[in-house]
């Protein structure tokens, strides 16, 4: 199956823009007439004709269109510094955006080494990695922010928050996680997931329209996070994980933690 | 903490190679006298003094010996099919190490599009991998074997062996896991695992004696295992497992089987 993207939908009808458009008529050599299957990556899946080309774009007649049947039982948010090497945050991208996440902000942390992020290019790779997968929910990708605003904007938001709307119940409680090398107590991320997962189906059964649980990650660079900005998490009610013995690469760990939560859910599907 | 290796060692004295007497004593510029850390890559933490370098292999004298604390609670081998895009392969090996594993086969399968393994390559990355994640196991690397042969070799090899030893038993008992993306009865990665995990508890307790529990997983080419080669598995006793609704590239789906393995053992670290 191959998937095109567009966000240029109007009623039954819609437009590839130029590249996708090469994508369809000259790589994969799709002449008018034939059925293509294409998303919004907002969660919908259509299957429409391809019109006769005029000029750069290709024209659609929408048939069908489905919800995409690759929502997940949970929301992922996770924050990671830019790496050193950058090909290896990209890396990381591509991964997260494959198993499963729905939201990403790269991070700018005090003791941050990298401190410039090519946005456009990463959102290209979503995109790209998106269709691979054959996603119809693309994650968020946001520029980059540095970790104590970061923090500090979560808590803001969560206190604008009602108590009467599933929605805003699932962002107030949010499980908020933080990952760092330094001593300090510290939680297995399966502990602290399990126990999450356990409240939340409580919380459910008990308001029956709560949102999806909401999960928020943050992973910091390779000189760790300062002491300054973990006790800024704990205090903003972050938990500590820990992810074992390994040690690992920035990127490594951002995706452990991506598959973990991930694993977490994967008999619920 | 920096971590070399070297599997020349006689008595007292050890020998680093060129390549990682250049890395020490040019890239670091470690000097005579110093204190430095190295493996044999067998489970080894040496802690020795530079002696005064005569030619490129620069001599130690070993001052203590420790047993690494990166032993794992259990024996993990992946056997992969090699991936079309072959630094696709490269950068599995890379994350293999990083999280764990204990020996890699790369596979090559009836609808393998890659069958070229760079074997010394490969072995130098594993190198690279576990010095920088600090193990003191390094993973045995096999040379590329195909699908067929790798699973009648595992069946003729475990029909060889003896009820009375503990290593021999762990062996006898290993749980043998394939993924595939065809139809037919799937069991998630989880429910085998965490089933397995308390099984092996049982049996442990029981024997008192059994060595560590071994797992065997196999992950097929882009183009899947065939339906012989899914056959041949189920015939040999592995199970079929599958990833969650998520669709995977083929160093993915590996990766992730490698984190499965590793989170579910989080806790008994």
């Amino acid at each position: 199956m191959e998937l095109f993207y567009t966000n240029k939908i109007v009623d039954n009808s819609a437009v590839l823009d130029q590249q996708e458009t090469i994508h369809c008529t000259k790589v994969l050599r799709h002449k008018p007439g034939d059925i293509i299957n294409f998303t919004d990556g907002k969660g919908h899946l259509f299957y429409g004709r391809l019109l006769e080309s005029k000029g750069k774009e290709a024209g659609i007649e929408i048939l069908r269109c489905e919800t995409g049947a690759d929502s997940s039982p949970y929301y992922l948010h996770i924050a990671v510094a830019l790496t050193k090497n950058y090909d290896r945050f990209e890396w990381f991208l591509e991964k997260a955006v494959e198993i499963g996440v729905d939201r990403v902000t790269p991070l700018v942390c005090e003791h941050s080494e990298r401190r410039v992020f090519k946005f456009e290019r990463a959102q290209r790779l979503i995109l790209s990695a998106s269709k691979q997968s054959l996603k119809t929910f693309f994650p968020i990708l946001d520029d980059i922010v540095k970790s104590h605003d970061f923090i500090t904007t979560l808590v803001d938001y969560e206190n604008t928050l009602l108590d009467n709307s599933a929605n805003d119940n699932a962002h107030k409680n949010a499980l908020k996680i933080m990952g760092h090398c330094r001593d300090g107590e510290k939680e297995a991320i399966t502990s602290i997931l399990g126990a999450a997962k356990g409240s939340w189906v409580a919380e459910i059964d008990k308001q029956s329209k709560a949102g999806k649980p909401h999960i928020i990650i943050m992973i910091g660079p390779e000189g760790d996070f300062s002491v300054e900005e973990i006790e800024l998490a704990l205090k903003s009610e972050f938990k500590i994980m820990h992810l074992g013995s390994s040690r690992m690469r920035v990127e490594t760990a951002a995706i452990t933690a991506v598959t973990a939560v991930y694993l977490n859910y994967l008999e619920s599907k």
